[in-house]
C-alpha cells in the first residue's frame, strides 16, 4: 500500500508500506478520502515536530470503506462506509477524571500522535470507527470531522433563532460554524478579508462583509437594530480578529474561542465587565458531535460541493499542500486515495 | 444638614445644604452611615470627571431610617431602617429592552450621574429603597450594596459546594466573594500581595496566599491535586491578576471578571480553547442580589465587624480618603452621619 509520511518540515514522502492487518479490537480501513486541515499544514511547516515523531504517516480527516476485521470485533462487515473519530483520550488525566475527556490532557490524536489516515489501509481501535449511512458521498463524509468541530462549537454557544451570530473568519471552520449555526435557526453573518473565501460563503448564500472596506462592528450595529450580536465565533486567529469578535457583541453576548492563537493577545476586559459579556473556549467535539456531523453530511445539510475546492489523487500531495498554502483559490482540499496500488 | 461635595479633582468639601424634601413617588432618608467604595476614589482622583457633574454629591454605600414620605408612596413609615439600590436603569436602552436592565447603558447611578448618599438626608426615588429588618446594625446594613455585588458575581458563576475557589485580590469586594462563594459551600483560596489585607481575610479565617512568596498556580495544582480550580474571581484588577486567575483554572474552569481594566490585557486565548475555559463579566447586582445581600447581612452571615476597618465621622471625610488612598491598615470605612446637625 502507499503512504504520505512527513519526514521533516516541508518535507513529505509517498512510500510504499506494508499494511499492518487488524489486532484484537482493530478494524482495517480502505481510505478513500483524506482532508487536510490547518493543523496537517502546522505540521508540514514542522510547527509541531516536538509532539509529532517523524516519520509519521499523518492526516485525520477521511472516509473509507472497512476492509478487514480484527479478532473480537462485531457489529462491522467488510465494504461497509466508514469514519473515524481521531482523538482517543487517556482515561486517567485529571481532564479525562473529571468527565471532560474530550479535551483530555493526555489525548493520542490520531495523525498526530499515532499514524494518520493519509494511507491506503489504516488500521484503527474499533471503538473510534462511526459507521456511515449508505448512499453517502464519501468525499463529502471526508468532511465530517470538521463539521463535528462546527457542531460542537455551535452546541457550546448554545445557539438559537433568536440569535444573531457573527463568525470572523470564513474557512472552511468558518463556513461549517456559520452553517451550523443557521440550521440551529440563527441569522449569520460572515467576515472574511481573503476574496476567494468571500466568494464561496457568498455562493453558498451567506451575508459576508469585507472588514479592509467596511466596519464589521458598523454592519452589525444596523443589522441588529443598534443591539451587537448575540454570538461571535473567533475562526480567524487574528489579533484584528480578536478585537472584531469583541467589539459586535451585544449586552450579555458570547464570544466562542475556535481559533489556535499561539501568542498571548490583547483583550478589552473592560468590555467583557461592562457588557457581562462571556468567552467561550470551544476545543475538538465528543463523539455525538461526530454522530450529529454524520447525520448533517447525510442529510445533504452541509455545503460540501462549494466547501470542496479539489480532489487530487494522493500522489499529488506536495502540489496539494502547496494549494493550501498559496491560500487563494481553494478551500477543502481532498486527496483521493481508491486508485491507490493496493 | 450637611453634604460631602466632590469639588475637583482632590477636593471634597463638607457643606451646609437645604434638605430636599421629597416630592412625588419619593423617600427622603435620614443617613446612618456611607461605605467609601473604589468608584468614590476614582471620583476623588477626578478619573470619572467626564461623568460626574461637579459640584457633586456622591457616596452609594449606605444605611438609614425613614424621614419623610413623599405624596403617593405607600409602605413606608417615618423611622424605619432603610437601604437603596443606587442603580436606576432608563427603560428605554438596548440592554434594558433585551431585559439586562442591570447593565443599561443608559444607567443613572446614584452617587456618580446623580446626587449620592452622603449627606445628612438623602431623598431619593421610593422604589430604589429597600426595607432593613429592624434590629440590622446600621453599620453593618452601609455593606448591603458591596454584598451585592458578591451575591451578584458567585450566582454568575454558579457556585456550588463541589467548586475550589480562587478570589485573586483580597479587598472588601474579594473577601465578600469568598465569604459568599463559602455560604454556597465551596471551598475557597485568595491570592493578595498586601500584608494588611492578608491579615484581615486569615482572621476571619480564609487561606490566603502571598504571590510574591509563593507561586499561586503551584499552591492551587497541590489544594486541588494537580486539577486546578473551577472558578477564579479576578478582583485584583492587575495585570499579574489576570494571569494569575487564568493559569490557576482547571479545564472547563470559569473566570469571573470583577475588577475594572482599563486598559486591554494580553490574555492567553490559547489556554481558553485548548482547556475550553470560560471568562465572565460580572457587573453591579439586580435587585434580587439586594435582597439576598439584606438577608445575609441581618443573618450576620458577613464578617462586618473584620470588613469595617474604621468608622469616621463625616466632618473627617478628608482624613478617610487619605486612610483609602494610603491603603494599608484599612479596609472598608464608613462615615458616621448621625451626629450629624440636622
Amino acid at each position: 500500500m502507499q503512504a504520505v509520511v512527513y519526514r521533516t518540515a516541508r518535507h513529505l514522502e509517498v512510500e510504499a508500506r506494508a499494511a499492518r492487518p487488524p489486532g484484537p479490537g482493530e478494524l482495517s480501513i480502505a481510505v478513500a478520502y483524506t482532508g487536510i486541515c490547518g493543523t496537517d499544514l502546522h505540521i508540514y511547516h514542522g510547527d509541531m515536530d516536538a509532539r509529532v515523531g517523524a516519520p509519521a504517516v499523518i492526516g485525520h480527516e477521511m472516509s473509507g470503506r472497512v476492509a478487514d476485521v480484527g479478532p473480537g470485533v462485531d457489529g462491522w462487515s467488510v465494504g461497509q462506509a466508514v469514519t473515524v473519530m481521531p482523538t482517543r483520550s487517556c482515561g486517567r488525566c485529571v481532564a479525562c477524571r473529571r468527565g471532560s475527556s474530550h479535551v483530555c490532557h493526555g489525548m493520542d490524536f490520531l495523525g498526530i500522535d499515532s499514524p494518520g489516515a493519509m494511507q491506503s489501509y489504516w488500521t484503527v481501535p474499533a471503538e473510534l470507527a462511526l459507521p456511515l449511512p449508505e448512499g453517502v458521498p464519501l468525499d463529502h463524509a471526508a468532511l465530517v470531522e470538521p463539521v463535528a468541530v462546527a457542531v460542537h462549537d455551535v452546541r457550546r454557544a448554545k445557539v438559537t433563532p433568536a440569535d444573531q451570530v457573527v463568525v470572523v473568519g470564513a474557512g472552511p471552520v468558518g463556513v461549517l460554524i456559520a452553517t451550523v449555526a443557521q440550521l440551529h435557526g440563527a441569522r449569520v453573518l460572515l467576515v472574511e478579508p481573503d476574496p476567494f473565501r468571500r466568494a464561496v460563503a457568498g455562493e453558498i448564500g451567506f451575508a459576508v462583509v469585507d472588514p479592509q472596506v467596511t466596519d464589521p462592528v458598523a454592519v452589525v450595529n444596523e443589522w441588529t437594530d443598534g443591539a451587537g450580536a448575540d454570538i461571535a465565533f473567533e475562526v480567524s486567529g487574528s489579533a484584528g480578529g480578536v478585537a472584531t469578535a469583541v467589539d459586535v457583541l451585544t449586552t450579555h453576548g458570547r464570544l466562542v474561542m475556535v481559533a489556535i492563537h499561539a501568542q498571548p493577545r490583547t483583550v478589552d476586559l473592560h468590555r467583557f465587565f461592562w457588557r457581562e459579556l462571556e468567552l467561550l473556549g470551544a476545543r475538538l467535539y465528543r463523539r455525538d458531535d461526530m454522530v450529529e456531523a454524520i447525520r448533517l453530511v447525510a442529510a445533504g445539510d452541509i455545503p460540501a460541493r462549494a466547501l470542496i475546492s479539489r480532489v487530487m489523487p494522493f500522489a499529488s500531495v506536495d502540489a496539494a499542500f502547496a494549494a493550501l498554502e498559496n491560500g487563494d483559490g481553494v478551500l477543502k482540499v481532498l486527496l483521493d486515495w481508491q486508485a491507490a496500488a493496493r
